[in-house]
Parts: C-alpha cells; structure tokens; sequence
C-alpha cells in the first residue's frame, strides 16, 4: 500500500469483517489492487489471532466509529498494544471515548499509540502539537471540526437555503451520510475535541462532560442575521483553559482565521508564548491518508531507532 | 534563560557584539536579569574563541539580519558548525542565501541546523513540513511572510489610509522601523521565501532569481477597488510547481484562508495527497521565542539520543 511513501514499510497483511490476506514477505500491489476477498489467498473468518501471533509489527486500524462500544477498534487496538504492536489509527471512538486506558498501555508496553488520521483529516494537530511547538503552554483549543456541518452552514449563509434544504443536497452530494445524526447533533465534533482535549492538554474527559448541542434548530433568519453583521453562524467545539468542553452554533467574526467555510475545519490553538496558531484544512476523505503516512514514518524511524 | 522550558539544556553564556559573559557551570537568572555588560564576569572583547573552543554544545544566533553580507551570522553559523556545535537561529540572512552551503556542512560534520524561527514567527512552518508531513508531497507554496506590510495593507483597505499615512501610523506605533525598506520593498519577504523554497522544497534559488516587487506603489483606489469585490490587496510571497519565486501585491478573496489581516502572517502549503493546508499566526516578536524553544527541544533530544 504505502511501500513507496513509507520506506522501510511493507504490506503484509489486509483485513475485512470477513477474512483476510496475510503473506509475510509482503503482498503485491496487484493483489491488492482488486477486492481482497476476491483473491485466491483470502482466508475467511476472523483476522484477530494474527495480533495475538504478533504477525506484523504495525497494526492500521481503519474499522469504523461505533458508538458507545468503540468496538471492533477498541479490542484491536488493545491486543495490538499487548503484544507489543504499534498502532496507527484513524477510528474516532477508541481514541476519544477510552484515551486514558490505551495511553497507559502504550507507556507500559512500549508499543506506540499513533491517532493524528482522528482529527482534522490532512490537518496534521496532534503532531503539530507534540513536535513543533515544545517548549510552550496549550491554554485552550476551539474549532470547526466537522466538514459536512460547516459545508450546511455555508449553504445556509450564501444560498439561503433553510437547513433541510441544505442537509438534503449534502446528502444527494454525498457529503452527508444517509443517517447524519452524528454530524448534525454535534457528537461526530464532541468526539473529536475528546481526543484533542485528553491527548493534549492532560485532562481525561468523557462525552457526558461535553455540553453538546447541534446545528438542526439554526434556522435560515439566525443566519442571514449574523451575515447582516458580518458574523458567520459555525458549529465550534472548544476546550477553555478552565478545561469546560462544549460544542454548539456558535457566531464567529468573518475576519476570525476560524471562519473558513465549505467542507473546510479550521481549529485554533491558543499559546502561551506564540499566541493563536491556527490551521485550515480539509477534514475528511483522502487528505486522512496523509495523517495516516506521517504517523506511519513515526513509527517506522522509531523501529529503526530501537534497533539501531 | 530556557532551563524551564527546555529540559537538560543549560544556559552557559550570552553573548555581545562589545562582549560575553561565559561559565562553564551554567549562569543564573539574576546575571542575565540585567544588562549583561554591567555584570562583573563581563569579558571585553570578541566572543568567536569560545566557538573554535567548544565551550557550548548549541549556539542560538541571534544577531541582526544584515545584507548582502549577511554577517556576523554567516561566520559563526559555518564556524560552529565545523566545531560540531549544533546551531538554531532566528537569523534570515545567512539561511536565505547560504542555505546549499550550511546544509551541507551541517550534513558533513554531523551537527543540527535549526531555523524554524527565521520564517513566519511562531508558526512552526519548517518543523511542520519536516515531522508532521512526511510521505507527502510539497507541490506549491504561497503566504503572507511580513506583518508590518500586512498591517499597513490592512490599515489601507479598513480605514482608506494612503500608503504614506498608513506607514507612518506603523511607525509611530513601532510596528514598522525607522528605515522599514526591507518590510515595504519586498526584500523581508524574498529572503522568508528562500528559505521556506530551498529548505522544503529542495530548490537552489538566490535572491536574484526572485522577482520582487514592494507595495509603495499601491494606491487607496486599488485598495478600495479590490474591497469593493469582496477581495483585499496583499503583498504575497509563492513558490509555484515550477519552482518559480515571486513576491509582490496580490488580489486575494476575502474567503481565502489566506485572506487574513493586520499583523498576522498567513502560508498555504499546497500538498499532493493533504491538498491545501495554511497555517496562520503571529510573525514576528515575543511568537519567534516559542520557534526557537522548540528547535532547542529538537537539539537536546538529538544529542541525548546519541549519547544513549
């Protein structure tokens, strides 16, 4: 997969609910071009006893966000972790909803704990905060960190379009999924600022500590008269330095580097020395894919490290 | 100066353009309170023999950016770098238009150079690149590089000043120098872009092959004009996929995310796979101390590392 991106990488193995590929020389690209259960070499049933084999040395655990268990993602990460597995991850809900336990096993084992692909997409924050900014203090965090609520919102604000309009060309676009709940009452952004918040800034926080509300009530005049004043209505997730997590509508300034609109997020890390650092960025889809090779480079030159 | 702030670093002098101030044992808080050409362990004189002594481990250089010499910096950038002191500095010039040469020498005798502070303040646009983004591509940049320019561009569109009024309110305010040439020809930027276009995106270019051209020639009308169609006149400074270098007054939507005003910088890295990031910030003051600490926690990583 990443071969040529990640050198000293290789492709061993690739899992489905169904069953598996698993070659430790490595697989082709061909064989992984096509449907993997569709190769002659799928084995069918559960890809789980490779983790407890130590199979690979790096497990990409890209299984989907379920709420409230976080599994399959949650055992996965865990096993992998346990048998001394580093782990890079884009799943949301192991990360945001159980930091403290799996940052604990991480420590103990040694194994590294990698999630930069959970958050803001191609916006690389959980490294930009461990790697670039040492040295000084994060006070506070906030942001729009949900695309297809702030590209509903943008609809609102420049079409004028009511928010079922909106939502209903999102969803024939494909922006939308055909159950939006979770972006548009604002827990898909709650889960989010979780994982900023307790891998960031200390604090082991759970969602019932977010005050959460959505963008489903904002209605077409709220956002006509922000416009009017030269104020955007953005969905924003914030940490404060009081450690109080809310998300919800929230009227953000049109020159506030927060006020991006479309698909974008944008997130705003508050400093003590450098003051606001802010990052604009797209939030979903192929850019993740970047976060996910960066955090692989990590654990690669840590391996490498290790043994040298 | 930095114990707190970075762990296992130790300040041992400071130094002058009249003198220094050296012990081997570290110098405490109270001595550098002050002025330090007041304190009694003051030494007259040239302090360059304690860098062909290695009497320090890591050199911060902070002397003035002077061109075209781009002395004293360049000096004792080469000379501790052939010491095996590792260096990070604040200094644009002798990165600009010495990059090849510094970053060969740092390659050859196995020493750091770290320059995160000379470009964007505390923006960490080169650590950015070099952690946060690996196994991407950098096809393109382009930003705001220069905040005084920014804050009189942006004093012109929000209060129809002309350029002259503008630029003497920078100066009465002390945000633009008695002699602000540098800010307002282009130049300050020309030389941030050189190091951002030869350090990330592996060019070899000089200050000649930038095309530059300043905002003294901007008028309130064009301002007004660019306004009137919800866009704002800035002075940007990019790097496009050809490897092509220009600075000058740009046309800029007012929902770019670039589209920032007042003192703030603003730089778009446009990658192959993350599409468009930009990151946005303070540029220059008190922000530049938080670049430096980092790159320190970069060295003092680096060197207990090697002594494992």
């Amino acid at each position: 997969m990443t071969e040529g991106r990640v050198p000293g990488a290789r492709l061993v193995g690739v899992a489905r609910s169904s069953g598996y590929l698993y070659r430790e020389e490595g697989l082709t690209r061909d064989e992984i071009a096509g449907e993997v259960r569709d190769s002659a070499a799928f084995v069918r049933g559960s890809s789980t006893s490779l983790i407890r084999e130590r199979a690979f040395d790096v497990l990409v655990e890209l299984t989907p966000t379920n709420l409230p268990s976080a599994e399959p993602g949650l055992s996965n990460i865990r096993s992998a972790l346990e048998n001394g597995i580093d782990v890079v991850t884009a799943n949301k809900a192991p990360i945001a909803l159980h930091y403290a336990e799996l940052a604990e096993l991480s420590r103990s084992t040694g194994s590294l704990l990698l999630f930069d692909a959970t958050v803001g997409g191609g916006i690389p924050l959980i490294t930009l905060r461990r790697l670039c900014t040492r040295g000084d203090d994060l006070l506070s965090i906030k942001g729009i960190l949900n695309g297809t609520t702030n590209y509903i919102l943008s609809r609102m604000q420049f079409e004028g379009l009511t928010f079922e309009l909106a939502l209903r060309e999102a969803q024939n676009l494909g922006i939308a999924e055909r159950d939006p709940s979770l972006d548009v009452n604002g827990y898909d952004t709650a889960l989010k600022l979780l994982i900023l918040a307790n891998s960031l800034m200390g604090l082991n926080k759970g969602l019932s500590d977010v005050k959460v509300v959505g963008i489903s009530k904002v209605t077409q005049e709220a956002v006509a008269a922000a416009k009017e004043s030269n104020m955007s209505v953005k969905l924003i997730g914030s940490v404060d330095g009081e450690g109080r997590l809310s998300v919800g509508p929230r009227l953000v300034k049109a020159n506030d580097p927060l006020c991006v609109h479309g698909m974008l997020n944008a997130v705003t890390f508050r400093f003590s020395i450098a003051g606001d650092l802010t990052l604009i960025g797209h939030g979903a889809g192929e850019p993740t894919i970047a976060a996910l090779l960066n955090d692989l480079h990590q654990v690669v030159e840590h391996r490498l490290r290790a043994r040298a």
